[in-house]
């Protein structure tokens, strides 16, 4: 067994499958050629099952040798001080680096996740519609300009902004030709294929424990 | 001028002020003891005057010497790096430090700040409530077992998340005992009472010269 352990869910039903989190730190992993597992944890009860590991009962999570970080994002930049491919080392490439990986979380995503939320609640036209055009425009104008988002290099904020930009309902919205030309790159990507295809294996493997035990 | 600037507006309007983000990068620089300065871009024609350096339009952004930084988030991450006083330095206190800071911005603050969102606009009882609510007991159940949220000390981690918290509308979602308990502890603190009210005579100051000018 590897140092490094990417806990994930035993099984998912097929609408999350290629999307869920654990997908991000399999990618990174993969990115940096760093050795790791994958264990998982039951999908049935995980409202419950594993609040002592993650205290909002969410996956993934990572051991790292005697640690263990939750949080998809604090797991990403915690990969990315271990391996200079995910994240440059000098100042100026770290923090822009840093800015960027935040900004996938805190500008985009806090936008993107409740408009969906609401969206799969039947709220198709929702008022959080306006906003996320905003965020996009905002994007779209900075990635017509530049390949990557920081360092003039593949980082782990171009990984995480992918991830929360190929969300289908996030990639119909609107017509944003340089948003779409990098997500179509990044995840064009033989580590983003990998770990995509070993995340939907899993729980297509898991398809058939669960009809045999029914 | 010391080596570290915090960007602000120069004015806003009296409902925000002592909630606008700048006062989490003041906080954490009066938290550490860092020496800095704070500088204004101006609030009219914010949406658009500064996106060279903030993508979105908004602010803080962070220098530090040479470098620029901007998201409240990372500007706090980097300021941790520079002070034990937010950040402790053995791996472990590091990594519970960052996964409870990924923490606030993702999966409090990426419901809390739609869900206020709505309620500005009118949906005061909006589909985004049993979603606050469930985060915001995961939480309550948290800070009833400890009295920070990682490394047994006051780190960035919290005064990220009592920020997070202290906003009024989501102060009073529910009885949360342990949660008021904590916001009232950590905004109690007089490196917070110096940062806010430091922002908010900035913006009365400000008042006057606007009354000037008109």
């Amino acid at each position: 067994m590897g140092e490094l352990i990417v806990w994930a869910y035993d099984w998912v039903p097929e609408g999350p499958r290629g999307f869920v989190r654990d997908l991000r730190l399999r990618w990174a992993c993969e990115e940096a050629g760093l050795d790791y597992d994958v264990r998982t944890i039951p999908f049935d009860g995980r409202e419950t099952n594993h609040l002592a590991r993650q205290p909002f009962g969410q996956i993934p999570f990572l051991n790292d040798g005697d640690l263990e970080i939750f949080e998809s994002g604090a797991g990403l930049l915690h990969l990315a001080r271990k391996s200079e491919r995910l994240m440059p080392r000098d100042p100026a490439g770290e923090a822009e680096t840093l800015q960027w990986t935040i900004a996938a979380l805190n500008s985009v995503e806090m936008v993107t996740v409740p408009w969906w939320f609401l969206r799969m609640g039947g709220d198709t036209d929702n008022k959080l519609n306006g906003w996320v055009g905003q965020r996009l425009g905002h994007l779209e104008r900075v990635l017509g300009e530049r390949e990557w988002l920081a360092a003039g290099r593949f980082t782990v904020a171009d990984l995480l902004m992918a991830d929360v930009l190929r969300v289908p309902d996030v990639r119909a919205y609107g017509d944003r030709p340089a948003t779409e030309a990098y997500v179509a790159r990044i995840t064009d990507r033989p580590a983003f294929r990998k770990a995509q295809s070993d995340q939907i294996r899993l729980f297509e493997a898991a398809d058939g424990k669960r009809t045999e035990a029914n």
